[in-house]
């Protein structure tokens, strides 16, 4: 047990049941001596002296400060449980050390994109709004009830970020027929070409697609990017898919514009969660409402387990890691929602 | 224009605008010296009158007669604007003298298909149950709102009946990497395998699936298939998705397993519609309802006129047809819903 | 046993080896009561005394007169175990009774296509000119090695005939990123974009491809369709492979434009097989060749008897064919290699 | 001009004209003031002038010493026109001051990977043995032609390496409908699962494929890990695949097996380039001989611009790298036919 290299596991708010599945747990405690691995979290005491020996940081958010860092003399990678990177990490002398520092981001992504053409299809074949028609009987049948619907099938799509939501999402698309259209201001034309989609500005992307899709990470330069000028160039019957973040969006224009039927849309993240119930979004007909469950199903929360043990695997073997979200040193201080400390 | 073989487009109980695009139909009269061609139903004298020219009738049905059909001495084929193959005409004398009678049935394929998907992904997802408790404002968050929801990936996905829907639907579902095993007792193990699926009988199809897709053609053989026993066999938290016809399951049996709970099912197609208002199908919470929308949508329709041009392009060029479905001498007289004119 | 269906199975000029896994005419003997299923031709006399209770013939070719046919009375179906389908057939007869004749051509569609991509790749990378330059020692090395190479990513590619083989290679070139034009004067335009590929005129094909597959099978109306004239369209660098029949192409042309190095070419078919030893084509360095062995492999062969149990299964049952190719009353008179009897 | 970044471009191995389509440079000098870009070496003293305003230095190699690259205070990135890292740069000191080194390695990916088919598929089906013998007049025909030939499809695959080639060569395969297993060192069981590969340790792969693809780039681990031992595992009528670099291989060995007929062997790499006139090899019969050409397509060649380009748009504008391979701290000092300078 003791030769086994010494890792930190430390979820809280997450809890353990949450993200590992048993078998990935084992294999864990094959790998390494792991420390803590509790649901509660753990104590400063306890860390500090578990941290000398630490070559790795399993964590929700680095909040154990500078010095803690300092101290963590053979720590190789931090790694969260999180969506995002660690707010309170210095980042630089992450970089200086060569410490990994790895986000769980894409263990959602195949839940959200699930859930994004689940959004799509449904905004377009009128499947909500239809079953709520039957409930209160009074449904239009067969081609009269298909009036405001139309098939996914050969239709322009687009796609705000290009991102592992994205890269997930697209296959998913390729059945249909779609072409797709990209805008990512992080990426090159070529890039976006090579993996298959057409690069485009916003403005075409948002009055050309049939399908838009909201996919963008939240940076300090995509706030409220879909401001009410830009949402106005969306055609009618047109759907817009919301499943990032809000931030990317001025939401009060977005449901005046739904409310007034302007446009369809389906909605999984909100700028206040739990949505206050008298916000008039709650009642808008043409749009489809969920509450942030595009990413936490079950299976993408015990994805992220899967993922800390296929890194932590190649960490400790000197190997780079292949599965979660590396934090480069060019992006790390444009993400916005989690401010993540800046650069000194 | 007399020298181009002529044709009779009878479409009625469809209308023109329903099924043609406007360039499928100038297409068609380059093809063909069109009669009719009209929303109203065709006179009996207009038609008897240009029968005998006539070297294809385009109809909803075969309502003309027996005689009519031995006047048409240069019939090549017969189409129908339907998704079933006429009822009333004699099949036995069309293969005798090689008349290609076809159905349009695949010009729905597409639309039906992706209805299904969306059905399986907005069952599992909960998305439909989301949205009605987002609106009655007793919706739960996050991980909390995912506690019965699942993810399509990798999971047990069944279809009952391998036809037309269930190969359009196929591509849509490999994406998500899941293993499907098909019954269809009118196609050979080696052919399914050949496409892609394992075949399987239909009880360890309904207990080992996760989603179930029922999409086969009514028949003599499979009324009431899916009965009150072999609905016992689902398990809880999986989904039946119900598009080809209500013939094939005990409706009766499926609506109490439902109410209660049993698992979880998206329902097309009833055995009557409308639906009674006080149907209790249309109060279960497990449900998902949509008033037979999933194949005639407006581009599923405007399918229909394109395959027609396509066809009679061939046939009047002495090929064969290459886009509807040719009615098979072992399979016609085994059709149920219809209730096909029987073998002599 | 007596109460199985019977079949007379009669393969000669195949050897039942050659065309049967062990497991695939074990399940063929659960289904039938077997007659003959010896190397030997049949003799006539067995022939006839089993023929009034034979439900189908399995054979070469029907080298067994047309009063055998009607003595057939249980017959539903011919199956060859050729490539092509039976001349000496009267089909009318067949169409009338609704006797299924079925050619076993699809069993080498993989066969043949593997083979056409293998020959394309192999010209393209000069990959055989290559070796001989190894084994000759003069060979150059590196970017110098490359200078008439080119690869086939990207590239536009034309198919000369859209039958089972076109529509086997079709997925092997897809990865390749190529544009597919087709000719098909059987063929819908419409049909052929729904089937993922370009139609386009011959001479578009010929002038404008990278990559040319003929793939057409014989008839009356293609005969040296690949003139002299035609031929000269093919831009230097460019790749002929001709993997269906001599019988599309005026091959003294071809032999001359080749050996004068006007394009490259790879050829598995030939209008006298075995080729003179003498004949320029065997000394062309600008041509690959190969001895009809594009299709005739041990897969390929023993593919056509698990299609023989498979379409059998579907036949005793009632059911129509899946596997085989059917004999269609429109194509069958215009098939030419095999000199197919006439239409009385 | 002077507002643009300043980039050296000094690609000496190569040419200008072999890396640089004439658009993709024209949009480089869109992108920055370029300095040099010639097919000479730049002379010294010219590259230490402009060396403190570059921001980024393409070269074949950092033959410019130590003391330049702290000179070069702006220097963002070092890109190489080779496909390989360069051997003599201070890697320590790069990833201390976040300066990316970046290798043309991938611009060769689909190059290689489509030759690594090309000669699978001939060894299998005996393209290059058929058409010897056609030239020397004495082929066999048909059936018998292809005794020793085998299809591609439904084979299991091996692949030694699982890097960029190999990524760029599974989507050829998967229509073949093949199994993959995959032995590489550097990476997890998991990620490779992920990938739609089979993890697998050596001898599995040596004993149980039909055809061998050594893919891997030639490190301090691997040299000649395909010993004589581990060779005498791989089944007579396999294939093995040789493109990487013959570092991987007991070379001798090699030849001496399949000299002896011991299995096929498909080369494009050898110990010696030239190889020897006399080199046994050279007449092995089984073997198919290429001279090192799997790489060095123009294609390939132009893309290595390409990719420059793409990520010099990146990285001026403060973005991370998408096209070329990145230098991981964890491995550089882990490849060995460069003999990268080691760690510190």
């Amino acid at each position: 047990m003791t030769e086994k290299p010494a890792i930190i596991l430390d979820p809280h708010f997450r809890t353990m049941d949450e993200i590992f599945a048993p078998a990935d747990f084992e294999q864990l405690k094959l790998l390494a001596n792991v420390i803590w691995a509790k649901d509660q979290p753990m104590p400063d005491d306890a860390f500090r002296e578990a941290l000398p020996q630490a070559e790795a940081v399993v964590c929700a958010d680095w909040r154990y400060g500078d010095e803690a860092l300092r101290e963590a003399t053979r720590l190789r990678a931090v790694l969260t449980v999180s969506g995002g990177f660690p707010r309170q990490i210095d980042y630089d002398a992450c970089f200086a050390r060569g410490i990994r520092v790895l986000s769980a981001a894409p263990a959602f992504a195949r839940s959200v994109a699930e859930m994004a053409l689940t959004l799509a299809l449904a905004a377009g074949r009128d499947v909500v709004s239809g079953d709520r028609a039957m409930r209160a009987g009074h449904e239009a049948w067969l081609h009269a009830g298909n009036r405001e619907a139309f098939m996914l099938y050969d239709k322009p799509v687009g796609m705000i970020g290009y991102g592992s939501i994205a890269r997930a999402l697209q296959p998913l698309l390729l059945p249909f027929g779609v072409s797709i259209r990209a805008y990512d201001p992080w990426l090159s034309d070529s890039y976006l070409r090579r993996c298959g989609v057409e690069p485009a500005d916003l403005d075409e992307i948002l009055a050309e697609s049939r399908v838009i899709f909201v996919l963008a990470a939240p940076s300090h330069e995509n706030k409220a990017l879909l401001s009410s000028e830009k949402l106005a160039l969306i055609p009618s019957n047109s759907v817009l898919v919301l499943v990032s973040r809000a931030h990317v969006v001025d939401f009060d224009a977005l449901t005046a514009m739904v409310s007034e039927g302007r446009f369809k849309v389906a909605v999984d993240v909100f700028p206040e969660e739990p949505l206050a119930l008298d916000h008039p979004m709650r009642r808008a007909e043409k749009a489809i409402l969920s509450a942030h469950k595009a990413g936490p199903t079950q299976e993408g929360c015990r994805e992220i387990g899967n993922m800390i043990v296929e890194d932590l695997d190649a960490i400790l073997r000197g190997l780079p890691p292949t599965a979660m979200q590396v934090a480069q040193p060019e992006l790390i201080h444009r993400y916005a929602t989690q401010t993540i400390r800046q650069r000194k």
